[in-house]
């Protein structure tokens, strides 16, 4: 796309809903990102795009995102969500975004988004520079959605 | 991404096919938008878009696009699939779509959208000013599609 | 999108990984597509868009992609992931794309891909003028993905 990506800001949010995608929907909402549309993106951290704190984004606006989403009908399970970023030494190179999302706690889906990072850059025969985990979990009462993203942001996508 | 949306158009189609796949290029074929590329979306319609007649798009144009697809390859069975959006009093203020498919009738589907819609406007503590639904069924004979879309369109993807 | 595509590039590869999600970016590397965003689409090639060999992508682009991929955990399986497309003989007219992906041998994944194209071509009423599969296969040790992929780029996605 044309897009001009600038900046990267990573959320995670949990909700119950009525149905599997209010559940989605209030997941999003809780994240700050509900009032957005997400494009999922298999996922890539462009060289020199800064991770920042979520910005307040254009109503609607189209946005590129890697994200996570678990959602239960069975109350009681504890889902997780998760993403994570990790940043090159070498600053032309591009960073990686892995996500996942399961029946397991935040803990349990921190430490897979950490191998899959870690074997992301044992591949490309990069050092790791920076690395992050965004996490949540949620504990089903009826319907619950786990859900973690990185939005990859352009200037005019801000309010 | 830097398109700008200025208008939103809604279809339904469904057809057999000789495979799954092909049942859904055909139920897209069905619905008129067989002949360009679907970005699949999560669900927002941006502030003061309109809802239009589907209009003649570019061939092979990218279009984000909330969707609904259901295939199934159970003679007899009947499977629905359907869209819908709401928008809120306040012009400032997005709408919301939400999607729906199953193995169910098209009422079913249209009642999941109403209820859908209805809760995503309860959370964000929105009135609704406008609500449709577009909704299709089909039972099929050996390989079918039932598929529902809406389309955010910029002026430069009509032809 | 705002994006003018002018090309597309098709590519397939296939490699092992720590975990699923891990065996599809080493499948996406070892296809040279693993430093970029991908975007699913539902899977038009644009009127007058050539299909080249896969050129030098900037890293962390955002590029539309029609793609199937088939992980698998099951050692010594053999899985098989294809892409064809299709141009008919009006240049004024879209071409098609088609994916396949399952426990598959690389000649099976390669003729359901030209009997998928055949009816897409069929229903529209076109005559082929030129058609390609691209596929790959892999023996699963312990976590496998065989993917392929047609992307659609712009001028300035490229290095």
């Amino acid at each position: 796309m044309t897009k001009q990506v600038t900046m990267a800001a990573a959320t995670a949010g949990h909700a119950e809903g009525g149905t599997t995608l209010n559940a989605f929907d209030n997941a999003l909402l809780a994240a700050g990102i509900g009032n957005i549309n997400l494009i999922k993106i298999s996922s890539i951290l462009p060289p020199e795009v800064p991770v920042i704190d979520l910005p307040k984004i254009k109503l609607g606006a189209l946005i590129p995102t890697a994200y996570a989403a678990m959602t239960s009908e069975t109350p009681g399970e504890t889902i997780a969500a998760a993403v994570g970023y990790a940043v090159p030494d070498d600053p032309a190179k591009n960073g990686v975004i892995m996500e996942y999302h399961g029946v397991a706690t935040r803990a349990e889906a921190e430490r897979q988004i950490h191998a899959m990072l870690d074997e992301a850059f044992r591949v490309r025969g990069e050092l790791v520079r920076e690395k992050r985990v965004f996490s949540v979990e949620h504990t089903v009462e009826r319907v619950g959605c786990a859900l973690a993203a990185i939005t990859l942001l352009a200037d005019e996508d801000l309010v």
